[in-house]
């Protein structure tokens, strides 16, 4: 199945493009596989390496109704250079700019798949985390910020006593005044393992790369193995450095700034989140705050954990507005390699959170498919 | 007119939402403060300094017209925490995941722009290094990507000779085999100085925030003094750290993944980017290779350059399919505090690259309103 390397071998950008006659649709697609590569007029290009090689070339247009088309463009893998930022930005950068174009999705050669070389924990991992070997995992989120770090600190406990296997912090948790990163960071940690609870926190990293380079060392210091980052704001290259330099720590992947749908879900959560190291990838589930449809997020559960080479699984943790009422329809639905995200539900339920919490964990464990 | 900066301050932040009827819009505008801030049900909040000071709050809704409303959200100041990267992810982090929702513009209290800081060396700094007092600044691009070091090094020597201000890196230049930063750098610093020009090379920088150092240092060490960065590539929270590394330099900021319109290009590329120290901003022009309207551009530019508490302007670079025919027409629209960008068209006169390139730079240096 595995091909081998071949340097001639291209990305295949997907892109939908909406244009009003198939008149336009070759003119249209020709200047995005110029605009996605050499940026200038094809007549002034004498080098013919570069004609041959370099330029982006249409490999094939497809009508995909109501007046879009489908256009397939071949990118030479030459101009990413191993960067998962430039990745991006051959795939969309300029034509991110236009807004009937829309990056439905990739396919890529190999070994570029190997050299971002993807998640490295990935569903495997995480099970071992918890001890889980069959059951769904189940995570939650520590919330609100503004709350002082012991507060949070109990929070955890309490949802750790439910039983809980992840407890991360709400993506709004940065290095705020309210609860500075390391203060937290030894709050958490501290009331966990003095309550005897097995539960992992996970700390969102954020600010540049030294900032969360130091967030990260000291919370593997103080135990941590697992973490979050929001790889459209921290940058792509940044997250594929970090899950170099770290390789023993599984990140989730949060999809703050990732948008609608300019860049189809599944590609950008799925797929290129898992390629450049997200063990697990959140996304809004259907039916929950957002407005993600069910097969959106089937597609982007399939991209997250499907066969894809030599990459291991990403785990979907499906979120957004989800409650313990749902575990089951969600277990149908993503069956049990997934992670269950429920936050703000379980806050809901004030003094009785470590009832909810077991709840919730006993519904996980309880289902049989 | 510069109010006392006070704690209470709150972001402003002005969405555009979509909304089937005016029954809606204030649960959904309610429910957008949450999310851009607590991210739980507002019930479950039993601590009231956070009710009161860190939910985020409806001050404003407004029909906009064909079923939208205008909401203004004040979000507090201390969910930030300083960090550019959390700036973006507290106005749109969740919320660039509803379709239906577009951050339109941000209003910031005085202390939050004096913390970020803004250009370092804005209109007043690029006219400095080129000594041009009065007319418009010039800039064009070296592409196309493939071409190798010596190639790129020859090509700037012609557009220096033709009279160029500013001659950046096509944003397709990373750090890939064909060119790699360093020998490009070395190539085209080297002959440019061999030349006798005195035109400024603004070398594109990519990849992690560490490779994107090592180039930056590579480059000062060359005797540059301005780069070009992708901020929603680098992630904002590394180039605000290169901004205050660097004192020294001028960074010109690239559209690159801006998108076209879930935050409103006059926000993202001419008042966040300028925030956060872009000294120039390169942007598409109206009637170009993309979308923008005439109007985008002029309220871009006028948040780029308008007066905005102490920040000093940032150049706007209108971009994108500009030739010389239109020299006249852009200087016209924009004054001529503007550097304006002519690639593609310059490198399309071939043989003649040289007597376009001093025709374009005549054509600026003539202009007279």
């Amino acid at each position: 199945m595995l091909r081998p390397a071949d340097p001639s071998d291209r990305l295949r950008a997907i892109y939908r493009i909406r244009c009003d006659g198939a008149d336009g649709i070759a003119a249209r697609a020709q200047a995005i596989a110029v605009e996605q590569s050499i940026e200038m007029p094809l007549a002034a290009v004498d080098d013919d390496r570069i004609r041959r090689e370099v330029v982006g070339r249409v490999e094939a247009i497809t009508p995909a109704g109501a007046g879009t088309f489908e256009v397939v463009i071949g990118l030479a893998v030459e101009t990413v250079g191993g960067d998962a930022g430039q990745l991006l930005n051959m795939l969309f950068g300029n034509s991110s700019l236009h807004e009937d174009v829309v990056l439905a999705d990739v396919e890529f050669p190999a070994a570029l798949v190997r050299e971002f070389g993807g998640p490295r924990h990935g569903i495997a991992g995480l099970r071992r985390r918890s001890n889980v070997s069959a059951r769904a995992l189940t995570c939650t989120a520590l919330k609100p910020q503004g709350l002082p770090p012991e507060r949070l600190a109990q929070l955890a406990v309490r949802f750790a006593q439910g039983g809980i296997d992840y407890i991360k912090d709400d993506h709004g948790l940065a290095d705020q005044d309210s609860a500075p990163f390391v203060v937290r960071l030894a709050a958490i940690t501290g009331a966990l393992r003095s309550a005897g609870c097995a539960a992992r926190y996970v700390p969102s990293l954020s600010g540049d790369l030294d900032a969360v380079r130091r967030q990260l060392a000291a919370a593997i210091e103080a135990g941590v193995d697992t973490a979050m980052v929001a790889p459209m704001i921290m940058g792509f290259a940044n997250f594929q450095r970090l899950v170099r330099e770290h390789p023993g720590v599984a990140f989730l992947a949060h999809p703050a700034m990732a948008g609608a749908a300019r860049i189809a879900p599944p590609l950008l959560i799925g797929k290129l989140f898992r390629l450049i190291g997200a063990d697990a990838v959140i996304f809004p589930n259907h039916g929950g705050r957002f407005g993600y449809s069910a097969e959106t997020c089937r597609v982007l559960a399939d991209a997250a954990r499907g066969e894809w080479d030599t990459l291991q699984p990403s785990v979907p943790v499906p979120a957004g507005g989800m409650s313990t009422t749902r575990v089951r329809e969600m277990l149908d639905f993503y069956g049990t390699e997934v992670m269950l995200l429920i936050g703000g539900a379980l806050l809901e339920a004030g003094e009785r959170l470590p009832a909810a919490t077991t709840a919730f964990v006993a519904e996980v464990a309880n289902y049989s498919g």
